[in-house]
């Protein structure tokens, strides 16, 4: 972790050789991370975790980013007091090509089938 | 589960249109169990449990293949003591269009950048 400067505070990202599938597959076996996948995925940028509902507590979804952060799945940075998430599409697309895309598409067509 | 007949007892599996995606992510995200994902595709056809060597005791090994049952990524039947294990390959290529064959490609590739 590195130390506060100003009001950017930083955390802990791996970088892109350390990412592991078997990391990136667990953290979007969770419905509640999958929906924060699916929701940066169409959003094509960052969003504020405020702007992403998920029906738990706050602390259940402090946890779930986490895992998405720490996995390699999603970028997150301080801007003031909001914290800002991003797809490492990029980073993804280079270790593991097209399996994001086949997740987000079988995410979809399962809602689909579903009536979700 | 069904009540065995004769020799063939028959193991409880999801139908295709009860497996989940979050099922089958979670199911992939263990090593042990992406080396038997990976060992049937090899194989293009069913094989013993005795025939994938797992790193582990008895009782793990049962515990992964049961959740690559349960999970809908394999078929297993018995013939007479063993268990043939067996990729649904067409269950999954129906409901994740390409999933599969991406797990496939990323662990192949990651395999190869960590000299695996």
């Amino acid at each position: 972790m590195t130390a506060a400067t100003g009001s950017s505070r930083e955390l802990a990202h791996p970088a892109r050789e350390e990412i592991r599938l078997e990391g990136v597959l667990h953290a979007l076996s969770d419905p509640m991370r999958m929906r924060v996948v699916r929701e940066l995925a169409a959003a094509e940028g960052e969003l504020a975790c405020s702007r992403i509902e998920l029906p738990v507590t706050k602390s259940t979804s402090t946890h779930h980013y986490r895992v998405l952060r720490e996995s390699g799945v999603i970028r997150q940075c301080y801007r003031g007091t909001a914290k800002l998430n991003g797809l490492r599409r990029d980073d993804l697309a280079a270790l593991f090509p097209g399996l994001l895309d086949s997740v987000l598409g079988a995410a979809a067509g399962q809602d689909e089938r579903l009536g979700a």
